[in-house]
């Protein structure tokens, strides 16, 4: 049985043609076996968590917990760090308002780089506004990598937060995160990761990285919509405050006060995502069985040869690493003097879907000078043969547009 | 086919009795069409929304705004008063952050009632603390309803919000909305309505109701977990900064600076729970199907039905209303003499899901002079035969602890 078989969204046209998939770092399709899996909790477990005493509720609990015990042992981290959000945004969000807006004090510095996604910039502006702090950003080098000594460099004293991408969601470059952390946390700074576009696509030790925290999403890992991660230290999350108050975050409350329960619970107001939290936990099992390394060297194949073969059309630009070995799960290109949003067009009448825009990403777009990229990205289920599908369609652009 | 056939969960055994699943004010369970339209959404049209510009990514744009026009449709109001939360707590505390911090100045007051979920309490209380107002409380009556001579004696012109649920969680009375609302606005205050309890029971019309922000959660009205509404008039919304910043909330962005969407996206920032949406659509269109008024008569019947068999048992004392036409959806009790837990415990033996506990309503249960109560609750799929079951059940309760 071929792996495509575990994703019955494959079995898609589009326009006519198979559904080549290939924009994953959008979103990811999601295997059967997750789907299952939340469905069999509607259907044979379902009540709310933490709350009843009776034992279905109690059944729920232990699946709602067992889920966030999985996704912490694969990420090699305590249960009690693994705050279940809706998204990376979520979780971005959540380290600005309650993590930063304490700690930043008016002067401080906020370092980041031009190529990082809203989600990572818009928080820190408004930390930076409502604090009187400073953004900076580190330049990339020409491969639209992080340059070490650039970085170093904006590093001082009052660095009070360091927030990047592990990958970037445009470049495909992947950040040497264990090093950076180092540096930063030698000046003092707190390390902020938005790992969306990493999580899925090869291991991640968040032990061994050190970082202090850690966002991403399920959807973009083979989970399903609407649940996300945030990974914190212990010893941070225990001073931070909630930022959502409610229900079964609180531990005695009064008509004018509240004390408030332990992390992860103080951190989770409401009923949250059972169900999510239950297929994302699937989707972590699923990518494990698979094998994280497995599915690396397979993504850097596909990454190889897709750059191989982009490079011997000469009207093509790519942006970021050449080199495969540099990138993870995704190509940003551009077919020149076509504009993006035709190529896709066309792109998509031959059933190949890439993401054509700004991938959320427009202070880079603009250090690029462009208007927008296409984006070619992968996961477990992308093959060769759409590859080879994108360059004759690319091919066709050209004759088209010639 | 009886419309229990609709819920795969109710043919679950709970030890080793039929499940008589009478929880449901916690979480719902959910319909088999539901689940499908969850599962048909990520194996034939699953992808990104608002990003893509293929035929693929447009056809699950339509299925998501195609789900909030269902609902604006279902609650009278336009599509874009109605953003996408992951459950009442989330549009609560919206509301609070976004709403609340700037309109509240110091000296200004916010007005509840002391039977508030946690949700519309704890918010209201950081708002009061960091802005300097003052939270006043309006007393019950002594059948736990809302007193409107008391309500409209504690509104003044420094009463800036006025929160309470529509179907108190605990008491199970209902409030006078309309009426309470246009009392509040003659005094120039905002009215924000926990809808928790109350979607799926009758038919709720916002439009008619005439409320400034009303919230509820997908998974209490048989939807899927990780999925809300927050309802807000238009002018206000307008008025309003988004709580979260990031991807596809803004208009355009610099490295320091962004301008925003309109609503209701500018409030929905990074990826949205997409499929629980859908699920949430379906489930209002599965209400829809049977009809809220129809809905309202047969819960009307239980409720009827439940009090008088428990008032034929003098060891039971009844929280709220004893008039059934006064509440909906769930009764709170006690067994004199025995601990609720001890009795939930009983009742779980023969089957029966109770929910025992403060039901996140500390206050109020200070206020009732007790620690906890157990609890009765209804949806769509509860029966009467169930009543009997939890009545014989009372009774063995009754012996063992006699």
């Amino acid at each position: 049985m071929n792996r495509q078989d575990d994703f019955a969204m494959l079995q898609r046209q589009e326009n006519g043609a198979p559904l080549a998939y290939l924009d994953s770092a959008s979103t990811s399709q999601k295997p059967t076996v997750v789907l299952e899996a939340m469905r069999a909790f509607y259907q044979k477990s379902n009540a709310n968590v933490h709350r009843g005493n009776y034992q279905l509720a109690e059944e729920a609990t232990e699946a709602y917990e067992g889920a966030r015990k999985t996704i912490a042992d694969a990420l090699k981290v305590p249960s009690s760090t693994i705050i279940f959000t809706k998204s990376t945004t979520d979780g971005l969000n959540l380290v600005a308002q309650s993590f930063a807006l304490s700690e930043v004090q008016p002067g401080d510095e906020i370092l980041l780089t031009v190529a990082e996604h809203h989600a990572n910039l818009l928080p820190w502006q408004r930390v930076a506004q409502q604090k009187g702090a400073r953004l900076r950003f580190v330049d990339l080098n020409a491969n639209g990598e992080i340059d070490w000594a650039a970085f170093e460099k904006k590093l001082n004293q009052k660095t009070k937060l360091v927030a990047f991408a592990h990958v970037s969601n445009v470049l495909g470059s992947v950040a040497p995160v264990k090093a950076l952390t180092r540096l930063a946390h030698a000046y003092g700074a707190t390390v902020v990761v938005d790992g969306a576009q990493a999580i899925g696509h090869f291991p991640v030790d968040l032990k061994d990285l050190d970082v202090d925290f850690y966002a991403f999403s399920g959807h973009k890992a083979l989970g399903p919509t609407g649940i996300g991660v945030l990974y914190g230290k212990s010893a941070l999350l225990e001073e931070m405050a909630p930022v959502q108050l409610g229900g079964e975050m609180i531990e005695t409350v009064t008509k004018t006060s509240a004390t408030f329960a332990k992390s992860p619970f103080k951190f989770e107001a409401g009923t949250p995502n059972i169900a999510g939290a239950i297929g994302l936990a699937r989707a972590m099992t699923y990518l494990e069985e698979i094998g994280l390394s497995q599915i690396e060297k397979e993504e850097q194949g596909l990454l190889s040869y897709a750059l191989k073969e982009l490079a011997k059309l000469p009207e093509i630009v790519i942006y970021g690493p050449l080199s495969a070995a540099r990138r993870s799960g995704l190509i940003a290109f551009n077919v020149r003097g076509v504009h993006p949003h035709d190529v896709g067009t066309i792109l998509d009448m031959d059933g190949l879907t890439l993401r054509a825009g700004q991938h959320c990403a427009q202070p880079l777009m603009t250090a690029l000078g462009v208007s927008s990229t296409l984006r070619l990205s992968f996961s477990v289920y992308s093959q060769k043969e759409e590859i080879d599908r994108l360059i004759l369609s690319l091919k066709r652009v050209l004759e088209v547009f010639s």
